[in-house]
């Protein structure tokens, strides 16, 4: 390109309407991706991502077709482009990258181009040595409209060319040719009868936590540190070094409310309650309050402010649950009787699953003639504790309320404070999760506690990070949560736990786990069959012992610090698998765009024995030559490891280290580096 | 079922619309297919035909959801409605068979069901010996308000239901899952907060010889008796019994315009031009006249007409060709000069696919100021037509016209006459044929001509068949035109001619030839490389001799009558292909939806050598149980064959017929059927 010169700002984008030229519109624009529902949802991204945009993009014919992919942010009128590419079978591509949170809107144009149609022709002309008089004239006054559209400089350049052409020198195919005249028509040639895509696509950018965050769940009752002491959230402050150390920056607190007394559960969910039981912090309301009260053992609500201020200080975000149900001692049911149901008899219809029954728990009744009214509440309820600071909320069972509640909830609560996070916590049907994920939650629990074999995890894993779901759905891997504690952990022993732990937050970008259940490898049932916990923090005060020597949090923090070092770990859009001959080892990588960083994980599944096979890396991929040897940083370990070619040998001991975490050095020293060798 | 009584006419269908009360619409309806372009266009199917359609159908939490289809005739206010059942993962199922041609809407509606809900409920409590007596009055006036809705004989019986439920029966499970008390709820009880469908789509409706038809093309000036005459269409009319004994139903005819002058082309396409030279049809317009007169030499309208007549007698429709474009000649040039584009030089605009010119040949510039007069101008001349009796026309070209003039021609002409069927002739890239086909087309030449392996052949009809495009593009199978003479054929003698032929006519419902040049096993191209014919038809007089003892008319004429005998080929949907331990045979199936009709068909596409292999069928999907022998009937040479099992051999020599197309007559005699075995 020579002598390009600056181009001033292009003349004002407007999206035109067809109106009565209809039938002078020949470009045709369809298949856009990505598009949720037919435009209906938004497509997610975080602050600093790219999205990358294709459609397929034709005329009649044999012109030459040009396309922009146009955006903006949703607040503001002016439309921002950029040039897409063809590049196979009428498919087209452009990218652009969002730096705010917040919604965008995105569409695409497409014209039948005059000038390069034109140029297209004059080079088969050329080449076929046929006359180019008219050509030429024709050229010139495709040349003279643009420059009715131009100004200064820019302007003369154009009349220039124009002139050039008219003239007939024999070198017309100069200016045929030329990068610079390329430019000034691409920007100053009206595109005339351009077709418009008929939907603006909508686009959601959020803070990049929602991508990628390390989520530690607790009880803060049981953080006293007398035993049998109820804990106060000024323990739970005292325990932020420790979740510090161990590396994760969201703290999820198990409810903080006030709970009911009535049909109150005993230890192991039972029905027999004795008056020291502290009854399920899920069981939310007594007469000291509802969702918007602090229970009175925790302390107060500047000790919770004082809590989340301190928590801020060792970067972690404190993340509250939001689980919308009530007791009956709560306050909802006095004031608000119309928000439940009745039972024919009068009485107010308490949770079912048939033949269960939940006599401690009233649904609130979305059916309700006040359904507009329990919105408002409940989004007050949101309100009320962002403004103590929280921006990060887990829905508990979302599943079991409708999704129009959700969609308006989350939208008016990101009016407010567009840098809140939703994590939905419905372990239900596909269609549904995906429904809630698309409806604008940012982040979802997924199905991995029960994806433990290879042909599980290839397929589901797959299934999120290479199909239209990425989009929309962020996973959150939880190997355990109070209510799920996997067979696969209570037979596995600790190297279970070292497995699904590494394979959480490798698999995953958002991850997290319940502990300190987790890292001490709790792990016996409430009976045989049951995903209970035996003696469930659920419905007791537990006194953990957070410095047992047998404890993972070493291990974690190495994990953690992994994860921070890594960007190539901090996304899931990348997520290949890649084939060994060993059932029970799964490999996978992950990589940055550019592959500065590629990280290459190896897990063996089987808890009890060791395992070995052979890995196979598409080399081309991730930027390696067959015949270039490359090293393997076992990040885990800080081993070396030399590999070359295709395939290379892992050997992995469950009882030492199931798992190796390599990051791949590229750039191997060789004797042309050494000082002397030439 | 028990006294089931006969249920009177649904309460009037209304589609509800959400209003004020949104946020108690519970259901998502969702993923609807089959949905073309998100609703923009048109399914696809002819009379008698069903639709079957799939949505997800869910609502949040635990309560039953039910769901309907519902349709109409597009110039019809009032819905039908037919019941969806879920099949798996959400999924929803509803048909409807289409009984009329023309336009038709669809779209889907799903609620919360209380009543099926509450039986779900009793059903769990009775299985678990709770206690029902709540459950009796809930369900009552759950019946109680389906009865306000009904009247006469199925108000008594709702009425008597809810006493009984009310008077606490020990029977209460009666009810509860009495077959006629759910029939009549399903059509009483109020479905409050219905979900519709945010879309009501769209099919159209064409006759049955849009999905399955068989075409024969000629030149009606070959037609003559005496070698070198112009033939006329009195000539034309007298081949019909030939053709009709072949077993065509679309005699379909180069255009019979005026053909140009001015720069008109000698034979094989050359530049020098004797005046006895006859031009290529497709260069229409002369001073006779342009698209709507008959060239003079082949006749006047009357014979025209009376050609259609007869065909009309012989069980075959005439099908013309619309190619839009010009000779200098053409009337339009002089009257409608704003309908050609301008040179800069005044002169106008030959087309020209550089570095190829065709000064014979002026497009029309359809981005003329005067484009609207176009359009009904090209309307009026394909009116004219259909006011001749003409129903189906062959589009020369079409993609070189805008999208939009087609969508909107077809539309008006359908408007006129529904009963007529359009052919696009466009050979380019697939998006752009697909498109075309989207917009109305009702069948399009495909890329049958250049797919010969077995692994092209299954590629693409899966393609065409198996997915979305089954919806809206019916392809029309030629193994050779007057533009398209293939390699295959060139080379591969007269078993290539007939493996072609069988191929066309059993994987394309919709087939056609070029003749006599087919089943002449004509196969001289016009220079080594080269596509043409050698001294093709489109520049000049030919004499056949139909009566050639090698002739293909035969076979023909069988293939023809499998075709009409076996309703399995008369759609393409059921395609299957079935694996062959050899690549040079292909083997596939095409059943009824009731699998009376299976056609199983075997062909070797080795022109040279006899190729034998294993065929493996999927007898579970054809209606055969492994140990149960059973019959193939090959219907090309009368031959029965016994075969048993999966896997089956067969052996096919290219010189005596390189095919089998078996009818599966699954029913055997055997010795229980002997008069005295028992």
């Amino acid at each position: 390109m020579k002598n390009r010169p600056k181009l001033g700002p292009a003349p004002e984008n407007k999206l035109s309407s067809v109106g009565s030229d209809r039938g002078r519109y020949r470009v045709v624009i369809e298949d856009v991706k990505p598009e949720i529902n037919g435009g209906r949802f938004s497509v997610k991204r975080v602050v600093g991502e790219r999205i990358i945009v294709e459609a397929d993009i034709f005329a009649d014919g044999h012109d030459a077709v040009s396309a922009v992919l146009l955006y903006r942010k949703e607040n503001q009128s002016r439309w921002t482009e950029t040039a897409m590419q063809p590049f196979i079978n009428d498919r087209w591509r452009g990218a652009f990258e969002v730096t705010e949170t917040g919604n965008y809107r995105y569409t695409l144009q497409g014209w039948v181009d005059r000038f390069k149609s034109w140029h297209k022709n004059v080079l088969k002309k050329m080449a076929a040595g046929q006359d180019l008089a008219l050509e030429r004239l024709a050229g010139a006054a495709i040349v003279e409209s643009a420059a009715r559209r131009a100004g200064g400089e820019e302007k003369k350049i154009l009349i220039r060319f124009a002139a050039e052409l008219r003239s007939g020198e024999p070198e017309v195919g100069g200016p045929a040719l030329d990068d610079e005249l390329a430019a000034l028509m691409e920007r100053y040639l009206e595109r005339r009868w351009a077709t418009t895509y008929d939907k603006e696509l909508s686009l959601t950018v959020e803070r990049a936590k929602a991508r990628s965050s390390s989520w530690y769940e607790i009880f803060p009752r049981s953080c006293a540190r007398e035993p049998g002491a109820h804990g106060t959230l000024r323990d739970c402050e005292r325990r932020l070094p420790y979740i510090a150390e161990m590396g994760f920056d969201v703290l999820y607190l198990a409810p903080i409310h006030p709970i009911g007394r009535s049909y109150r559960k005993g230890k192991n969910n039972s029905l027999s309650v004795s008056p020291d039981d502290v009854g399920s912090p899920w069981a939310i309301g007594g007469e000291e309050g509802g969702h918007t009260a602090i229970h009175p053992q925790l302390g107060t609500l500047d000790d919770f402010r004082h809590l989340v201020a301190a928590a801020k200080t060792f970067g972690i975000e404190i993340a509250l649950d939001i689980a919308f149900q009530c007791t009956p001692d709560h306050p909802y049911v006095r004031e608000h009787p119309q928000w439940f149901r009745k039972r024919p008899d009068g009485s107010i219809q308490y949770a079912e699953n048939p033949p269960k029954q939940y006599q401690d728990i009233y649904p609130l009744d979305f059916e309700s003639e006040q359904w507009e009214e329990l919105w408002h509440e409940l989004k007050r309820v949101v309100l009320f504790w962002c403004e103590q600071g929280i921006r990060i909320f887990r829905a508990d069972n979302p599943h079991t309320k409708p999704f129009v509640f959700w969609e308006w909830l989350i939208a008016e609560v990101k009016k407010k404070h567009p840098d809140s996070i939703f994590l939905a916590e419905a372990f239900t049907r596909p269609k549904v999760m995906y429904r809630l994920a698309k409806l604008g939650f940012s982040q979802s629990y997924c199905y991995f506690a029960w994806r433990n074999t290879k042909a599980e995890l290839t397929q589901y894993f797959t299934e999120l990070t290479q199909t239209e779901v990425s989009e929309f759905f962020r996973a959150n891997l939880w190997p355990n949560t109070p209510d799920i504690l996997t067979e696969y952990l209570q037979f596995g022993g600790r190297p279970a736990f070292v497995t699904r732990l590494i394979l959480a937050a490798t698999l995953g970008a958002n991850y997290g786990i319940y502990g300190p259940a987790f890292e001490l490898c709790e792990n016996a049932p409430r009976e045989p069959g049951s995903e209970e916990y035996l003696n469930s923090e659920k419905y007791e005060i537990k006194n953990w012992d957070f410095d047992r020597a047998d404890s993972l949090k070493e291990l974690i923090a190495r994990v953690n610090r992994i994860r921070r070092e890594n960007s190539a770990l901090q996304s899931d859009r990348s997520l290949r698998f890649h084939p060994v001959d060993n059932s029970q080892i799964v490999c996978f990588s992950k990589s940055t765009e550019d592959l500065q960083n590629v990280i290459v994980v190896v897990v063996n599944l089987d808890p009890y024995h060791t395992q070995a096979g052979w890995v196979e890396l598409p080399l081309e991929q991730i930027g390696l030559l067959a015949q270039q040897p490359f090293q393997m940083h076992d990040l885990l370990t800080d081993a070396h490891y030399l590999w070359q070619g295709t395939r290379n040998y892992v050997q992995l001991d469950p009882q030492s280290v199931p798992a190796q975490i390599f990051r791949l050095r590229r750039r191997l020293r060789r004797e042309q580096d050494f000082d002397y060798f030439m």
